[in-house]
C-alpha cells in the first residue's frame, strides 16, 4: 500500500493510540498537532518522557509512583504521619490529593483481593501497611477503597488484619454525591445515604 | 500546596494535555498509563517522538509534512503523475489516502483565502501550484477543499487562475454522504444531491 509518510510518523501514530481516550483517529489528529508544533510541544514532550522514564521509581514507603523514593508524599514534612489512607491505586491517590481536603500519608494496595482473578492477600502491598501500623507512629488508617464488591471486600479483611495493632480504621462515607440527582442513583447509595442521615438544624 | 509527585510529572501532563482530544483529566489517566508502562510506551514514545522531530521537514513540492523532502507521496514511483489533488491540509492529504481510492500527488494549500482572517492567496502554497500547472506534466488537478464558504471561495479562485494553463480542473463531487440518513441532512447537501442524481438502470 503506497504511503503518505514515513514510518517513523505510523510508529507515532501507534504508540500515542495506545494512551486512554485516544483512539486510531485521535492518535493520528494528535500526530498531526505534533508536527505542527515541533519546537513548542513535540521537542518539550520528548524530553518530559524521557526524564520522567528515567526517574521512575515505587516509593519503598507507600507504593506511589513518583520521580523519587520515598515519594514527594512521604518526605513532605508538612504533612500528618500520624494518619494513612489505604487507597487501590495511584490514580486514586492523586484524585483525593488533588480534593485539597486530606493531608495525611497513604498506602498504595496495587488493586484489590479479588477470588476470580486469583488475586491474594500476598500480591498485593498488604505486609508493609501491616508493618507500618505496627510501629506505633501510625494513630488512624483510613480505608479509602472503591466501593465495589472486591473493594469492600478488601476494606473488611484490611480491617480484620489491622485490628491487634490498636490503630482507629475508618472508611469513607457512602453517599449522595455532591451535585448527583436522587432520581439517576441506584438503590445500594440511596439506601446508604438514608441509614447515614444527620442532623440539619 | 503540598504535592503527590515530582514537577517532571506536572510537566508531562500539562504537555499531554495539550493534544487534541486529551483535557487535563485524560492527561492524567495518560501519564499514569505511561507511568506504568515505563519500557512498552513510555520509552519507545520518548524516542519516537525525537526521531520524528529530528527528521520533520515540508515537502518543497507539495507542501505535505513528512520525514523526508520529497515526501513519500511525491517520491512515490508508483503514483499518477498527472494528476494533482489540491487540499487544504495535511489531515485532508491523509484522509483522502487513506480511501485508497486515489493515487496521484497532492497539493497542500495551508488554508483557505478568507478576507475575515486576512488569507490572501500570497499567504497560500498557490504560486508553487501554478508552476507545477505549468509544467506540462500535470494534466488533471482535482480541488478537494472543504465545502464550507471559504473552502468553496478559494476553489472559485484557483479555478480561475488554473485556467490559462489548459488543465483539467475538476471538484469533489457534493452529495449524500455513504451511511448518511436524509433526515439529518441540510437543505442544501439534498438540493445538490438532487441536482446531481444519476440514473440507476
Amino acid at each position: 500500500m503506497p504511503r503518505s509518510h514515513g514510518s517513523e510518523i505510523d510508529t507515532l501514530i501507534q504508540l500515542l493510540a495506545k494512551l486512554p481516550g485516544l483512539g486510531p483517529r485521535s492518535a493520528r489528529r494528535s500526530t498531526l498537532q505534533l508536527l505542527k508544533k515541533r519546537d513548542s510541544v513535540m521537542v518539550p514532550l520528548a524530553r518530559a518522557l524521557e526524564q520522567v522514564a528515567e526517574k521512575i521509581v515505587i516509593c519503598g514507603t507507600c507504593g506511589n509512583i513518583d520521580t523519587t523514593d520515598p515519594c514527594h508524599v512521604c518526605e513532605d514534612g508538612r504533612r500528618d504521619r500520624t494518619t494513612v489512607c489505604v487507597v487501590e491505586d495511584v490514580a486514586d491517590l492523586w484524585a483525593l490529593d488533588r480534593s485539597e481536603t486530606y493531608r495525611g500519608l497513604y498506602h498504595v494496595l496495587g488493586g484489590t483481593l479479588s477470588a476470580l482473578d486469583g488475586v491474594g492477600p500476598d500480591e498485593l502491598n498488604i505486609a508493609p501497611l501491616l508493618a507500618r501500623a505496627a510501629t506505633g507512629e501510625v494513630k488512624e488508617i483510613i480505608l479509602a477503597l472503591n466501593a465495589t464488591v472486591d473493594g469492600q471486600t478488601t476494606s473488611h479483611y484490611l480491617a480484620e488484619r489491622l485490628a491487634e495493632f490498636g490503630v482507629k480504621v475508618t472508611a469513607l462515607a457512602h453517599g449522595v454525591p455532591v451535585g448527583g440527582e436522587l432520581d439517576y442513583l441506584d438503590d445500594g447509595t440511596l439506601a446508604a445515604a438514608l441509614k447515614a442521615r444527620g442532623t440539619v438544624s
